[in-house]
C-alpha cells in the first residue's frame, strides 16, 4: 500500500462538505464556527506592521527560535499570572501556528500507535482529527452540563495506556457548556491520583459574557498540565497563533523538538505584530468589544428558540463563547433534519463530527457569531418549522 | 512510559547546540544556514502589508483554506510552468508552513513505522528529522559529484516498503552539489521501473551563480513526482511559507487531510502579502541582486580556500546556493576539528548530523552567505591554520 494506515483511516472532512453547500448567499447559515471579523482590530494591526518593519529591520523576516518571541510569550506569562494567580515564566509558554498545532505537536509528542486518549464525548473535531493521525484508541466520556461524568473518567483513566486526556472546560466546542466549580475540583482531584496528563485547552475562555470566571481544572495545581490557548478567537485566526503552557519541563523539551520537526518555528513576523499590537493597544476593550456584540447575538438565538422550538426539543444556554447545542428526541436524525432544514435555506452542523465512534446521532451545533439579532430570529424560525 | 517511540528516539538538535557556542559575535562563522537579510525586501513588503489590509480588510484575517491562497499557487503555478515547462495547475499546489511542514506532511502522509525512505548521504538534517518522527528505517545511498550512486539506488529502491526518497538535486544542502543532466535522466528512468514516490526539494535552485539550469529530475515525468519550493531564500524564512507540488490527484488528497489536522492552514495575511509583493514588484530582478551577492561570497570563500587550505582537504565547488562541504583524510574528525576552530574564533558545522548513521565524520559543511568577502578570507585562513 502506497500510503499510511493513519492517513487512510482519517474520515474525509465531514465539516468542510457541509460548508461547502451552506456557502449559498441565500441560506443562513448556523453552521461556521468562525469569529465575527469585529475581533479583526484591522486598524491598530496595520500600525503594528509598520512600525514592527521601521523598527526591527531584518529580524522580523529571518528565521528564528522554534520556542517563539520572547515578548509574546511574556505576554502569554503575564495574562495568565495575572488572571489565574498562576505562577508561570516564558520558558513555559511555546507558541504554536494555531491550536490545531499544539493537538498535532501533543499527540505526536505523547502517543504511540494503540495508547489511548480521553476525550469529551461530543468532543472538538479537530482535536479528533489531529489525534487520529497518531492512531489512538479513543475513550470517549459523556459531557454533562456540569463537565466530564466522574464515574466514567475514573473507568477510563484505570485503563492501561491513557496518554492524555483533551478537554474544553469553557463554551466547549460544540456544546457550550462550561464545567462547574465543583466538578472542576473533582476531575483534578481524579486527575491527581492517576497521574496522566490533562490538557485543557481554552480558545474561548476571555468571551465570557455570563456569570463567573471559573479557575482552571488542572493548571497550577497537576504537575503533568498543559494549558493551550489562541489569538484566533480574539485578534486574528488567520495568523495561526496559538500556544502551549505546562510547567512540566520534561515534557516543554519534548514539545519543542516535535515542533522543530514540524515547522522549524512558528511565522514570527505575526510574532511581531501581534506582540507590537498588545503593547501599543488597550487589548482588554477590544475583548469586551466582542464579548458584548457575542452576548446580543446568543440572547436573541436563545429567545427565538424559547419562542419557536417545540418543547421535547433541548438545548444548551451557553455564558460564553461561539456556540448552541441542540439535542432532538432520542432517534431522531440530525443529518435528515440538515437536508430538510437546507431546503428552507437554513443550515447547521450536524452532530457526527463530533463523536469519534458514533454516526446519524440526535444533536447539531448551531454558531451565533456570524448573524445579525434579526437573520437569527428568521433563522431559528425557519429551522423551527421542520423540527 | 509517557513519552511515544518516536520523540524518544529522536536526536536532541545537535546543530541548535553547535549555533549557540558560534554566537559569540568575535566569532566567525561559516556555521548558519541564514539567507542574507539582502533577500528581504523589507520596503515593498511594508506597502503589501498596508495595502492588502486597505483592499482585502477582514480576509486577510479570518480563517482561511487549507490548500492555500489562490493567486499565490497560481503564481507557483505560472513560474514553474514558465522555467521548466510544466504544465501544472494551482490544483496541483499546496501552500505550506515553510518546506519543512511539508516533510512533516510527507512523511505524515505515507509513512507507518518500519516503512523505508532512501536519503542522500550525507543529506538535509531538517529532512532527516522530519522524518525520524514517523518511525522508518533510512536507506542512505551515497550521494557523488553528479548526482545519487545509481547502483546503491537501484539496489535500495529493490527493497520492499520503500515508501519515498527524498533529494536536493540543486546546490544541495550540506554539500552543495548539483545532479548532472545524465544523472537527472538515469535517477528518473530508475524512478519510473520502480513506481516509488520521488520527492524532489529545491529551495535554492533560483540562486545559481555559475553553470546552466537543468530540469527536475522527475517533475512533469514521473506520475508521483513530488516537488518542493519555498520563499524562505529569496524573500523571507521568518514568514514560513513553502509550498508542495504534486500531480498525483489521490496523494494531494491526502496530503490536504494531514494539512488541516496539522495547522488547518498557513498564515493566510503572510500568503496574501507576498502574492500581493509579487504581483507589485520584479521578482527576478530581486532574486538577481541575492545571486549577484552570493556569488562573490562562494567565490571569495573558495579563492581563500584554494590559497590557504593543504591538498590533502577536498572541498566542492558549488554553482550556486549557500554551502560549501568540505572532506578531510580518512580517519580525521569533523568534530575534534570543531573545537581546534572554535579556539581560532571561527565555526562550521561538524558533518555528523547530515548522516542518519554515522558519527564522528571527516566532513563538514561551510556557509558564506552572512560575511563580507573579507571576514571570509579571514576566517579560511583561520581555519587553515587547524587543518
Amino acid at each position: 500500500m502506497r500510503y499510511s494506515d493513519r492517513i487512510l483511516s482519517t474520515p474525509s472532512s465531514f465539516i468542510r462538505d457541509i460548508l461547502k453547500v451552506t456557502q449559498d448567499p441565500s441560506v443562513i447559515s448556523f453552521a461556521g464556527g468562525l469569529p465575527n471579523p469585529i475581533s479583526f482590530p484591522e486598524e491598530a494591526l496595520k500600525e503594528s506592521a509598520c512600525r514592527i518593519i521601521d523598527n526591527e529591520g531584518g529580524k522580523v523576516f529571518q528565521y528564528s527560535t522554534t520556542e517563539g518571541h520572547l515578548p509574546l510569550r511574556q505576554f502569554v506569562a503575564d495574562k495568565y499570572n495575572k488572571n489565574f494567580g498562576l505562577n508561570i515564566t516564558p520558558e513555559d509558554v511555546l507558541i504554536t501556528t494555531g491550536s490545531q498545532q499544539a493537538l498535532d505537536l501533543i499527540a505526536k509528542t505523547l502517543l504511540n500507535k494503540g495508547d489511548r486518549v480521553i476525550i469529551e464525548e461530543p468532543g472538538y473535531l479537530g482535536a479528533i482529527q489531529a489525534f487520529c493521525m497518531f492512531e489512538p484508541e479513543f475513550l470517549p466520556v459523556t459531557l454533562e452540563d456540569d463537565g466530564l461524568d466522574l464515574k466514567k473518567l475514573e473507568e477510563a483513566l484505570k485503563k492501561e495506556r491513557v496518554k492524555f486526556a483533551y478537554v474544553v472546560p469553557n463554551f466547549q466546542n460544540p456544546t457550550g457548556l462550561t464545567y462547574s466549580k465543583e466538578r472542576r475540583e473533582a476531575v483534578c482531584a481524579l486527575f491527581d491520583r492517576y497521574d496522566t496528563v490533562l490538557v485543557e485547552d481554552d480558545p474561548y475562555g476571555e468571551l465570557r459574557f455570563k456569570g463567573e470566571k471559573l479557575p482552571y481544572i488542572g493548571a497550577g495545581k497537576l504537575p503533568h498540565s498543559v494549558l493551550l490557548g489562541t489569538f484566533s478567537k480574539t485578534v486574528t485566526p488567520g495568523m495561526r497563533l496559538g500556544f502551549i503552557i505546562t510547567q512540566d519541563k520534561e515534557l516543554m523539551n519534548h514539545l519543542v523538538t516535535a515542533k522543530q520537526s514540524s515547522d522549524l518555528h512558528t511565522n514570527i513576523f505575526s510574532q511581531y505584530m501581534i506582540a507590537d499590537y498588545l503593547a501599543h493597544n488597550e487589548y482588554q476593550k477590544h475583548v469586551d468589544k466582542i464579548i458584548a456584540l457575542y452576548k446580543g447575538q446568543a440572547e436573541a438565538m436563545l429567545a427565538a428558540m424559547k419562542e419557536y422550538f417545540p418543547a421535547h426539543v433541548k438545548y444548551t444556554e451557553p455564558e460564553g463563547g461561539m456556540f448552541i447545542w441542540v439535542t432532538l428526541p432520542e432517534g431522531q436524525s440530525a443529518l435528515d433534519l440538515f437536508h430538510k432544514a437546507m431546503e428552507k435555506k437554513v443550515a447547521f452542523v450536524p452532530g457526527d463530527p463530533f463523536y469519534a465512534g458514533k454516526t446519524n446521532v440526535n444533536t447539531f451545533r448551531l454558531n451565533y457569531t456570524n448573524s445579525t439579532p434579526e437573520t437569527i430570529r428568521e433563522g431559528i424560525k425557519r429551522l423551527a418549522e421542520v423540527l
